[in-house]
């Protein structure tokens, strides 16, 4: 079966079309105005769908908050998102009325963690948290092949991370919390608080530990919390090799043995960078095109 | 259908016969030595189904931390309690044995959550997070009538609060962690910090702030884990009736307006008092007997 898959993001669009073996093509679209964007993007489909065939539905996973309640007059928008002119966007219903299919939409991290659990560094998963460090700090969560919604969806990368004492007095970025964990650990954040990107930071520098330690502190919540078989660390910050080591120390560091089933090289196994050969929200994308085309 | 419901716990047994309109008979058991307690929960199940008839399987909510892999060779036994001689106890074991019957467990926190969610305060809830803070603060979520389980269940006392100022020093009393959640706001934590229980503190005493404000932070990061439609605050600290309306208030707070779902009255609505007549945990143990039956 033929769907199509969009991984909606603050800077671009990743669209592509394809089954259960992959993408048979994809394209990058940069992400502008509302209208802009999504004429474009159907634009693409319509071209796609040529070459390769009519696809029975969409999968959307997008960068939110998103009203993701069936019963809310305005699910499937785009709810208070501070990027300008996308409060509101509803992007299945474009595609709704460009194709009439079906079309499911989630969240951009649940879409990965759908993903990760199914065919990636999980695969098998019963349960996996998806985190991605990058822009934002964001964490989709799937259980039993279902990902986590209930009043909103997850949003754990505003968690409240006790603090550092490497960060000093460093007030933190996010607009809503200040020093959150995206306040503090997101790439901007990062840049905000030392003056460069992870990457040109020397290895001796104290901004090394402090990441670690607030991504372990994240991790060892997440297993407190919903206990996941499996924690995905991925994002362009993640993208440091060493960094996923340190988160892992960390996480041990915080739990301090208390949960019996996460001892000694657990972390290693259960801890991991993405596993899916094209990006896992994408990927995820494809899975929720093609469950909403089996529930019609 | 009778079955039989345990609401296992470090001071007392609670077993119940009864179907899905409630108990017809309950006894209150003394916590000792497992030998001694499991034989007098098996005493009372012998003589109740005389007088009720026999029970098609048993649900037990316990204590914890619980082996609750099924693919575990110590699946359902308690793990590493600090409780004397409890580490390893199986209680399933000793009703299959007696009785040879399904026997499903699951923590008391879980239990109690499915309940809740079932017939209680967040009666026809899609998620629900259940929180006892009382000798320790436990935290128990279901998701669409399922309770929530992985590598180990959720944990979710033990995360690490941001400290009160009001606090001031005080180490906290968890054993793992010091001043985690549990290590800080558990009732003989209160105890240790302040000298007496919350009831006994003047209504201008700090440790209410302090309280309100770790029980608020717990609220807020449940709810930006995993967006639960219901949260219900039960255990013994949670009968001084202020501290909820004090944690709803904090809950407010430290979301900070980010969570477009939570917002004006929601925090009332839906971060409740437990709603069940029966314990919520003894209520979600004749749950987990029904669908064990149902499983065969």
């Amino acid at each position: 079966m033929l769907t199509g898959a969009i991984e909606a993001g603050g800077t671009k669009f990743v669209c592509g079309v394809g089954d259960a073996t992959g993408s048979r093509e994809t394209a990058r679209i940069d992400t502008r105005d509302v209208a802009g964007t999504l004429d474009a993007v159907v634009d693409f489909f319509r071209a796609a769908q040529e070459r390769h065939g009519a696809v029975a539905g969409f999968g959307i996973g997008s960068f939110g908050p998103l009203q993701l309640d069936p019963a809310a007059p305005d699910f499937g928008r785009i709810t208070t998102t501070p990027k300008p002119g996308w409060a509101g966007a509803d992007i299945p219903a474009r595609l709704r009325a460009a194709f009439a299919v079906p079309v499911a939409i989630d969240t951009d991290v649940n879409a990965a963690a759908l993903a990760e659990a199914a065919t990636g560094a999980g695969r098998g998963a019963r349960s996996l948290a998806y985190v991605t460090i990058g822009t934002g700090v964001g964490v989709g969560l799937a259980i039993d092949g279902r990902t986590v919604r209930g009043l909103g969806h997850p949003e754990a990368g505003h968690l409240l991370v006790r603090r550092h004492p490497g960060h000093g007095d460093f007030d933190g970025i996010c607009p809503y919390h200040g020093d959150c964990l995206e306040g503090l650990a997101s790439g901007p954040a990062i840049i905000a608080a030392w003056g460069g990107s992870l990457a040109t930071l020397p290895a001796d520098h104290p901004a090394w530990d402090v990441l670690a330690d607030y991504i372990g502190q994240l991790c060892a919540s997440l297993i407190l919390t919903v206990a996941p078989t499996h924690i995905v660390l991925g994002g362009g910050v993640m993208q440091q090799a060493r960094l996923l080591e340190g988160a892992r120390v960390r996480t041990a560091d915080r739990l301090a043995g208390y949960c019996a089933e996460w001892q000694g090289d657990v972390f290693d196994r259960r801890i991991t960078a993405p596993g899916c050969i094209e990006p896992p929200g994408l990927v995820g994308a494809y899975m929720l095109a093609r469950a909403a085309v089996a529930a019609g």
